[in-house]
């Protein structure tokens, strides 16, 4: 059976059409509709026990790293797999780093100056909450660059990850993908519910009416950098407890695959005398 | 006559041979030494004036940056390109940065990260004293990192300088080019000189044991980094005066080129009413 990532990444050099993806989706779970969800929400427990010991030893190593890019349109759950997946993680050994506006200091830099200065230091799991693809999303779909910027920008961004990659960090991105009703039935909930409501943003709902461009945006930017060290992963997320079951495995399995190991003590502990 | 950019430019693509290249060279500037020299101390003064007024303009038009990064051997003179050439210009135009062995933090990041962070903002010149290639030079004489890691991160310094130059960012590389016997007396005057005693580093004769090893890690990094939009130059730096003009001309060329201008006003003062 085809584990999560094998569903979802986006092979190098492949397009996705993100149109012909059901959000609603729940590949690699079986059974009736409670069944499925109570087998994810009691694998995801074991899943974020072990990414939070599999960073321990990732710190103990001392030597790579990993980097998580969230991105998706508004309500797509970002906030919720950070809280759900790196939630039980160490907040020493995870970095969550959330990209607003950029501040006039960052602007007066080129767009990945300030990404570059968050990245997780060796032993830590970084989580970006929006990141570098802004700067091919949201500027494109509003006409401050034009595509030719956007292409160049997005070559960029691949040779940077692959930097990083090369650095010992290995790079998982996500796109939490969506449907329109389900992003009209949470903006609903955040303009109901009171404790929602600080989320609301008049500028969401113009997004909203670029939705069609920003999922040509997505498709390109997921097209020009899908990099076999920064694999990018569409993951159905009308379903909560799929999407956080879903990048937990994921996660999890890039860490097993990394396997971490403390570096072995040449001291004999015998040798040592405290007087 | 061939300008001074001409002269010491590396081509991309080709491959100097220090060892061919005589650092008591002073191509550029005819006559007896005492007319050479006072030639190239009255149009330093000339040429640093413009660069001043030139990053006036990069301020005022705020969009684009320069880098200039100065490497060479120990007492090779970048202390003193830094006082002569860009002393005369405006401190909060021009930022000015050291580096040292890195940090645990910045060991604990990829190599370029700590530079990355630490390039000019849009409007300014940046001045790097050491860099990003000394990850490809002592690391690799001493053996810290093998060939293949060394090719590998001039690779990756490539694409990052080349991501700096599409963002806006001119990079003028200067290697300044002396000889071990050059090396040799400005040593002896640091131990002999008090005022200049407080730069000696028993380190320093270490390295230049293995100065052979650094001519083909530096030949090895210049080949590898030779752009188009981010040029090595190769600086004869035995007669300190030639070595300032060398750089202020080839400095003062490149922000002509870049002719820097401040953006239109398309306001109309006489509509401003001030109550």
């Amino acid at each position: 059976m085809p584990t999560p990532a094998q569903h979802h990444r986006v092979s190098p050099g492949s397009r996705v059409d993100l149109g012909a993806i059901d959000p609603a989706r729940t590949p690699g779970l079986s059974g009736d509709g409670d069944a499925e969800r109570a087998r994810a929400e009691g694998e995801l427990r074991e899943h974020t026990q072990r990414i939070a010991a599999m960073q321990e030893r990732l710190y103990a190593e001392g030597s790579r790293a990993m980097l998580v890019v969230l991105q998706g349109m508004d309500c797509s759950g970002k906030d919720g797999v950070i809280r759900h997946v790196f939630g039980p993680v160490n907040p020493q050994g995870c970095r969550v780093v959330s990209f607003k506006r950029p501040s006039d200091e960052e602007l007066s830099h080129d767009f990945l100056w300030r990404v570059h200065a968050r990245v997780p230091r060796r032993g830590e799991i970084g989580v970006f909450n929006r990141s570098h693809y802004e700067d091919v999303l949201i500027v494109r779909v509003h006409g401050t660059i034009d595509d030719r910027e956007a292409r160049s920008r997005i070559d960029r961004i691949a040779r940077f990850e692959e930097h990083l990659a090369a650095s010992g960090t290995t790079v998982l991105k996500f796109f939490l993908h969506i449907s329109k009703g389900e992003q009209r039935s949470r903006l609903l909930d955040r303009l109901r519910e009171p404790d929602k409501r600080w989320k609301w943003n008049d500028g969401d709902l113009a997004e909203r009416k670029s939705w069609d461009r920003y999922m040509r945006a997505y498709e390109d930017a997921i097209a020009g950098t899908s990099l076999a060290h920064a694999p990018w992963h569409v993951i159905p997320a009308d379903k909560k407890w799929y999407r956080n079951w879903a990048v937990a495995s994921i996660v999890r399995e890039a860490l097993d695959a990394m396997d971490p190991k403390p570096p072995r003590m040449d001291l004999d502990p015998d040798s040592v005398r405290i007087e």
